[in-house]
């Protein structure tokens, strides 16, 4: 069935039976979809933590190449891994979806399958949203969170000396959009593993929440690719960051995908984006501390993969000799199609 | 300039700079744009209010009909007026923009101005959003807000015997759209009066925030049109309305718009939508202190024009003589393309 058969009413009656059957009811939520607003508990102490991330078609996914399920979730994913970016914890989204006339209604009950499935994961409740007419399908996540009041781990409190490192193992994310680019599907030329890296990010909340209780500085996610989110840390802190090329932890199947080297698989791990892991910057000692707990507590593997220097507002990018490899590209910019220094 | 000059990066720092120029710094904001996400002291006591709503090029609006500051002033005033049906207040706003590649940077900023300048007016801060390319504009706001414990005012709360009153006129922003497709302009065809209904609504927060706290049962902004907001009334309370035909008050200068009669002007009240006033219920010697009361202190006219009733759940119409005047539309569907019944 399409939309344009059951039309928006019919539509938001299927979503809030479909959100009322798969997401446990809560005492904080008071209200969720069919009023006015939602209604719900405020954050009982701390800070609020607010939010908003966009999955547009063509843009940040494409149909051809991930299921509804996979588009909801990695929706989801992206918000709640800036929540854990900030060391809090998230609490209610709401979602805003834009469709065709000509969308399955199908679709949207998987597009909505996969928000329920990674909120419910990391103990976020969906209470409300909006539907509207739209070109392309997209999927616009507003989430709130909260965190500890001083616990919220700023780009900006980057130090000299820091230890800089990075939860798990970068450029699966980049090194699946490429093999699928290149006609590769899970199972067809792609570790399943290698696809999932793409298609349903881990975001990695117990990680942030664990460094920023243990005393981390600054944490970043990944969302534009290390060398650009790193560069976020360097300009918010007004410090330089050095990172030691074979330190950098290359996601193991990247370079097993036929056509990508292994100093390509390198380079999408400095640039390829949306891995959803984490950057930390912690004092030396400190430093020793929170990688042991975190990989102790939640099985992720920690790496140290550099240093946050006095001077320098920029990452720059050294081999086993200490000479300094010249970086251009940076990060994608989408209204620019180029990639290209923030 | 136009943003494929700009860059996504490059036009972020520039929305920074205008929201930090236009928005009165304020402690309850500790992070704003900039970092991973907005940090904010949540809402003091009560509980939290979440919306969000979506304003689409040439479905909500027409870029040949408005500007972009009356876009963006529409956009977070929709959204204030979801708070100002549940008798809360506004606090913080993500704003998520959609845009063409070649969209002029001109038009960004006009549509970022009028959110600031409407979510100043109502006391809401704007602390984060996201961009993505889109082949149309959008403006999606999400807002959060706070209402004392059990002030809420829900749709459901409605009761038999309740008088039904709305605050202002009605029809006016569909008279004013019905204008501005024909060829009007304001000043040229159309009172400028009743190009700003359309243009620049005005969220009843006040008049929402006084009938919460003077005991009201249930509060709906009009959105969608009366009979059709009314009507989430009657579902939600499982109770029907009765409303006078002759008791509705229409916007005066709709009737004045060159080729619509007085029946066409009243029809847009009961239908026309995008009015953003609010439907009141009220037991009936209540009913008669919140108008005194409202009109007292907001300078809004609020204006009795039916019952809730026992049976039924739907909106039934009388005249003069309380003979039924049957109702066939019913608020418009984006998906369908149709007027119906929700």
């Amino acid at each position: 069935m399409k939309l344009d058969d059951i039309g928006e009413f019919g539509l938001i009656e299927q979503i809030r039976k479909l959100v009322d059957k798969e997401q446990k009811k809560s005492g904080r939520v008071s209200v969720g979809i069919g009023d006015d607003t939602a209604v719900v508990a405020p954050p009982s102490s701390g800070r609020m933590l607010l939010t908003t991330d966009t999955m547009m078609e063509n843009v940040h996914f494409n149909r051809a190449y991930v299921r509804g399920e996979d588009i909801g979730y990695k929706a989801m994913a992206a918000n709640i891994s800036d929540i854990a970016a900030m060391g809090g914890r998230p609490d209610y989204a709401t979602v805003t979806l834009g469709l065709p006339r000509d969308t399955e209604v199908e679709l949207i009950e998987d597009i909505y399958r996969g928000l329920l499935d990674c909120a419910g994961a990391y103990g976020a409740a969906i209470v409300g949203g909006d539907l509207t007419k739209s070109p392309k399908v997209f999927i616009t996540v507003s989430l709130t969170g909260q965190v500890l009041a001083n616990f919220a781990r700023l780009r900006s409190y980057a130090k000299p000396g820091d230890i800089v490192m990075v939860t798990g193992a970068l450029g699966g994310a980049g090194a699946a959009l490429r093999g699928l680019k290149a006609g590769a599907r899970p199972g067809r030329g792609m570790p399943r593993s290698l696809f999932m890296r793409y298609a349903r990010p881990t975001p990695r909340l117990s990680e942030g929440r664990l460094a920023a209780k243990m005393g981390a500085h600054a944490i970043q996610d990944i969302s534009d690719g290390l060398l650009a989110d790193l560069r976020h840390i360097c300009r918010a802190s007004g410090h330089g960051a050095l990172i030691r090329l074979d330190d950098i932890p290359v996601f193991p199947e990247a370079a097993r995908l036929p056509g990508l080297s292994k100093s390509g698989a390198l380079r999408l791990a400095l640039t390829g984006g949306e891995d959803y892991e984490l950057i930390i910057t912690a004092k030396p000692d400190n430093a020793d501390i929170i990688k042991a707990k975190v990989e102790d507590d939640t099985k992720t593997l920690v790496t140290f993969i550099g240093e946050i220097m006095e001077d320098g507002v920029d990452v720059e990018v050294v081999d086993a000799e200490g000479r300094a490899v010249p970086q251009r590209r940076a990060g994608y910019d989408h209204f620019t199609g180029t990639n290209r220094a923030k």
